[in-house]
């Protein structure tokens, strides 16, 4: 079976060059830019791959919706496999894709769209077949973790450190995505999707911004011997799963706490197997690269029978609860746990996910530098 | 194709259980022992499942050297899978093992022998055939992991732990295997062999007790702002392999340093994808079965396309070098750091492996009590 890869960017070129260093040929590239290395194998036409007859799997790493998914479908319709890197495409059409594979008879797997080079999706699924997952949760943003580790650790302002982290590569020009928590919802939200047999899509995780955090939540999560990451979370109700995105205050000996720079961890939690994390490289060329080109290993190599399965299970963030820290200058019928420069610091024991999310969705009409965290064990 | 499990132990048991619950039915399991609850199922004579054409798996939870290797040779002469937990058998014939299952076109898988239900060997092996992995490391023993962390937590003694850990049954009535390190020598020199392609026995593996560790150790090492776990190592130097088992002491930030209880945390270190790390429970009945079942079900879903090779790399312990903390009564030429109750405290800076354990070995003699640990990070 042959390989072709979709996109030539940094992670196209990332999976190309791991491929190629350990004797595995990709007969042709997509993309439109002029990359004299590739020779004969690039093309910028991609009749070219889909007629190819000994291509049997397609790698995209185009990212963002379109050409992308019109690429995708086409691949699928053409009976070959496809191995993608693209959250954004994954998370929106989860459905459809996966349909689409069955429809064909191949396989579609996507375990570098979500922890980079951690080979997190693939172990879940791997879990999922003979286990009950409870619960799965992560720091799943790079950009998020190294700007609360800098703020933790060298006490640094948080606009201060988003801009080190946009001059490092590490955010972008326009870093909302990764700090707004979209980049998070959407990773949880298709790691749930494997790990509860579901389809959940992005506009039902909810979020919680890191943009407020400040020096001062910082220097009173410390103070109360804790510490803060940014964390995506899907845990499984009687019925129902509960999916939200959250800045979460953690004991300072949380395996989490040690997780430093702009490296992830994500943990799933399991009857049988007991909690198993996995760390590593979130994003990279070529950690993500890598993780690429294992899921086209996979597929050469026959390994595609780990698929997914849907049922009927829906998305109640009322059904999970769990205590909450909470400071805004609003003043609330709580007893404040601590009070300066015109902010109550509050601790809510108790609350549903979807209450308090109203919560402070509510008070950001009055305070809009409210910050809220979830507390994790 | 159908699965035998051979031997209904804790593991057997477990797996058994796994599979079961996820509708995966065993068509026999092997034990001298009566199990009324499996019915037919059960049976004392080996030659049952040998000539049963439709068994196309064993699973081996049998434990120790006989009489599990002569069944699991028979097994793959007879063309069947072969799935292991057990790291004495893995160890001790890990040539003869894979060469009887290249000859007779089956697969050996063993993720269950390291790391309990952590599927750490499985995704070594899947690293290994698109990075060239450098390091590979980690808390593969969960008694010691215990003992030390209640030793660092609680300020407890050495012995006074150990039998806490015995009455738990987290260490045996004999400990040594584990307070010694040949548990750990084991997992090691398995993680090293399939990490650089050879074979490494536990004989070449160099190994630093745990036994003389003491609440002045503990308390001298926290006192320099570190902490202590009791880890094994594989390092490829350029054309050879050092693999040791020692106490290390590590920075208080890292990863290790949060690994609690008798969890383990095993990380590999690639040149594509940067460090990996696996954390979960590294024994029990049903954290193991299911580790041994997710092998099981690897070859039922055809997925037996990751095999070893093995080249011509010989383990030399004197090309590692590293710093080490040492505690003896014995007067060095080196300057102490500390001097208390007739005991010295050193810093020594840059010896290999091989040095430094002739060193301990030679102080050993005048002093049974030396305690010596690799310094990392």
């Amino acid at each position: 079976m042959k390989i072709a890869i979709l996109g030539y960017g940094v992670v196209g070129s990332g999976a190309y060059e791991v491929l190629k260093n350990y004797g595995h040929q990709v007969k042709r590239v997509l993309d439109i830019r002029p990359h004299d290395e590739l020779g004969e194998v690039l093309t910028s036409n991609y009749d070219d791959i889909l007629n190819d007859k000994e291509i049997g799997v397609c790698a995209e790493a185009i990212g963002g919706l379109e050409p992308a998914h019109t690429f995708v479908v086409k691949a699928l319709k053409a009976g070959k496999h496809v191995v993608s890197s693209n959250k954004h495409l994954i998370c929106e059409y989860y459905d459809e894709l996966h349909a689409l594979a069955k429809e064909n008879n191949v396989t579609i797997r996507f375990t570098s769209s979500v922890g980079g080079g951690i080979p997190w999706l693939y172990n879940l699924k791997r879990a999922v077949r003979c286990d009950n997952i409870t619960k799965i949760m992560g720091i799943m943003n790079g950009t998020t973790n190294f700007i609360l580790d800098a703020m933790i650790t060298d006490c640094r302002d948080f606009d201060e450190v988003l801009k080190e982290a946009q001059a490092l590569g590490y955010a972008e020009a326009n870093p909302s995505a990764d700090i707004d928590g979209l980049d998070v919802a959407r990773k949880a939200a298709i790691s749930s999707s494997i790990a509860f047999n579901t389809i959940i899509k992005e506009e039902n995780v909810s979020v919680f911004s890191l943009r407020n955090v400040t020096k001062s939540d910082i220097d009173f999560i410390l103070k109360s011997g804790k510490t803060l990451r940014y964390m995506g979370f899907g845990i499984k109700n009687k019925d129902s799963v509960s999916c939200f995105v959250e800045p979460v205050i953690l004991p300072k000996d949380a395996l989490e706490a040690n997780v430093n720079k702009n490296f992830n961890m994500i943990s799933l939690f399991g009857d049988s197997v007991g909690r198993l994390s996995f760390f590593g490289q979130g994003a990279g060329k070529y950690p993500t690269g890598n993780a690429l080109a294992q899921d086209v290993l996979d597929i050469v190599n026959g390994d595609y029978k780990l698929c997914c399965s849907f049922g009927d299970v829906t998305v109640d963030n009322s059904r999970a609860t769990r205590d909450y820290y909470l400071r805004t200058s609003v003043k609330l019928d709580n007893k404040a746990e601590y009070e300066a420069n015109g902010n109550y610091y509050y601790f809510i024991k108790g609350n549903s996910v979807s209450q308090m999310h109203q919560l402070v969705n509510s008070i950001k009409e009055k305070d809009p530098a409210v910050f809220c965290a979830g507390i994790e064990g």
